[in-house]
């Protein structure tokens, strides 16, 4: 499949509320393990759908990581269950153990073995499932499956502020994307929690190539912190209900929504005001444009530098020039912050010091960035740093 | 030369004032940069001295690391001249010339040429040298050279919370550390602004090879915010005035000094309360040992949680676990906080929760960990992350 560039392809993003593709249906109910808000999810198919996933590369992943894992090499799923609060992660032999059992009660719940339902855990690191409060919680919840996507949004979420739910079309398919994600994120192999669902027809190997494309210029290029989860998971399964769909469109669609979720994602990262874009361009070639993309978005005197709207634009090319091995020629370097040129030939440009100070409150800031020495290009996506993060990660464990 | 590891010697810092070593002076003045405080700094030897230094590997280097890094071939100075303030960095060919009339400026003064001055200059990034100011500036400063080191120590400060100046003895040599650095630091081939002065007799090359070391286990193991400046510099003069001492005791006590230094820095990080050693053994190889360590001392959550005395100790088995290539056997990984187990092979350990807590509100908090795949070993430095940080840089250029 010849993909064509999803950041430069017409917005795929229904207007209307978005719905779950024919053939998915959610729940979600409170077990216990928060003192009110949902904290056990389901997601379930009318059948078994072919299904891909991908997971975080970090070396300690959660149990429930591990299990999926496996579990995905099938190439099926029925269900997916996800309980938030406590992330079942770096506890040992007993959290596998959990996890599995956590499998067979949700899928004994929709009528199908355990292979065939994928689990996710997040919350804190380190803390034993509660899994019995969990196994109880899920028992009954199949009679609880409905159509509409919010309660599954609602009941994946942490320290979002808000649930995260998308849906598109691509040719006669539905395309909805679900996810949360707040901190802890810099996905690399894949993301925090992202289900995506639809109605098209596709084999497992499709869904697989597809989905790591997407994943690839979206969730792969967001960064809110530089720290990578242990728990980050991107599944997609497919019904087959709209029966066959153009692959081209369909992946269009696929990455280009995944783009706009990896932005809502990043808007929301903990304490954030402002979504950052960097687009780096004319780069040596694509691992260098990622790279210097990636530094910038992550710097946190850029991100500071945005926080304050203060034109320190200085911190620019030093997050450019600490790529100690990137391609950089200092005379052919631009940058502009949404649209106003502030750098020129790696040295700062004269500008209106009171255009760029506004353009920097804009809710959404673009960073583009020209390196004039090749034909590569990347988009990062990011936020800026505040106190909010502060408060929100000095005490996280403990609230 | 066969170096002692410096982590594990006797500590050399002096306990009595600092001094500068015999055959060196320093000055400072305020020359109108700054509304009142000194920006303008010159430090002088009686003759020429050998020299060596390093220099920020950021692909965006200063005026003054340019003209730098071509005085310092020469393998002898006689003075340095430092403001603070703006630092000529993007600057362009204006920036070269007036770094380069700036060392004539203090050459002049010295009686010697500007080829035997280095020129650093810290502060905002892009902004013109108001050169005017500072040769006007120089004029007449040699006639106020003394010696105590502290007007040099003042006089090089920026967003510093204190000047940082120590003396330690190397057999019948002194060894002199004056220093400033507080935010954008992730040096990688130097550092902020040291420079070393010691009267001991060795030459260029010695030093050079000596200042390297000594570089690489302190102020390349340094990070305040993972942004590293365009600025760094780090320097050594020797005068010989102390004549002939042991290169091996020499050498110990040169790293043993950095490593205070940078230790200092670090705990000085733009609104930091802590200083975290990050102290990583039982690695597969020093890359490997160096890459977690940093890993470790740069994670925002791990910084976040030592800010907050939080003891969500998961948060160091995941910035252990997103080095993605370094080797990582989760069953071998062990982990203490200020000497109290926190992780057992690679499982949250239990632990007594407030008696972390409370270690995690010391002044400095030691992170040790055992990763039992090898033998080599690296010590990062950092700090915590908190609102100061954001305050400080959310309008550093405005104020």
């Amino acid at each position: 499949v010849n993909s064509p560039d999803p950041l430069n392809t017409p917005d795929p993003i229904l207007d209307s509320p978005p719905v779950l593709p024919r053939g998915f249906r959610c729940a979600s109910r409170n077990v216990g393990l928060k003192p009110e808000a949902k904290d056990l999810t389901l997601f379930a198919a009318d059948a078994d759908c072919a299904a891909a996933a991908v997971f975080t590369r970090n070396q300690f992943p959660g149990a429930p990581v591990i299990l999926g894992r496996e579990t995905i090499k099938g190439g099926a799923l029925r269900a997916i269950v996800v309980n938030s609060k406590v992330s079942n992660v770096a506890t040992g032999e007993q959290g596998i153990e959990n996890a599995r059992r956590m499998a067979a009660a949700a899928a004994k719940e929709v009528g199908t073995e355990a292979a065939r339902v994928l689990v996710s855990s997040t919350g804190v690191i380190g803390v034993p499932l509660p899994i019995e409060k969990i196994v109880k919680g899920i028992a009954g919840i199949a009679g609880e499956l409905q159509d509409d996507p919010m309660p599954g949004a609602l009941g994946i979420m942490t320290t979002d502020s808000h649930p995260k739910v998308l849906s598109a079309k691509a040719g006669s398919a539905t395309i909805t994307w679900i996810a949360k994600g707040a901190g802890m994120i810099e996905p690399n192999m894949a993301t925090m929690l992202v289900y995506i669902f639809t109605d098209a027809k596709f084999d497992a190997a499709e869904l697989d190539a597809m989905l790591r494309r997407a994943v690839d210029v979206s969730f792969n290029m967001l960064s809110v912190d530089t720290d990578t989860s242990t728990s980050d998971t991107c599944v997609i399964m497919a019904s087959g209900a709209a029966g066959a769909v153009d692959a081209v469109e369909f992946e269009r669609v696929l990455a280009a929504g995944s783009i706009r979720m990896a932005e809502i994602i990043a808007r929301d990262g903990e304490g954030a005001k402002h979504l950052i874009k960097v687009e780096v361009r004319r780069a040596k070639d694509r691992r260098e444009a990622r790279l210097v993309a990636k530094s910038v978005v992550n710097s946190p005197l850029v991100k500071t530098m945005i926080h304050g709207a203060d034109p320190n634009v200085g911190r620019l090319l030093m997050a450019i020039g600490k790529c100690f091995d990137a391609t950089i020629d200092a005379a052919k370097t631009d940058a502009w912050i949404n649209g106003h040129q502030v750098v020129r030939g790696g040295v700062r440009g004269s500008f209106d010091e009171r255009t760029v100070r506004a353009a920097l409150t804009d809710e959404v800031v673009l960073i583009e960035i020209d390196l004039g020495v090749g034909d590569a290009r990347s988009t990062a996506f990011g936020c800026d740093l505040s106190k909010g993060y502060i408060e929100e990660n000095a005490a996280y464990y403990s609230s």
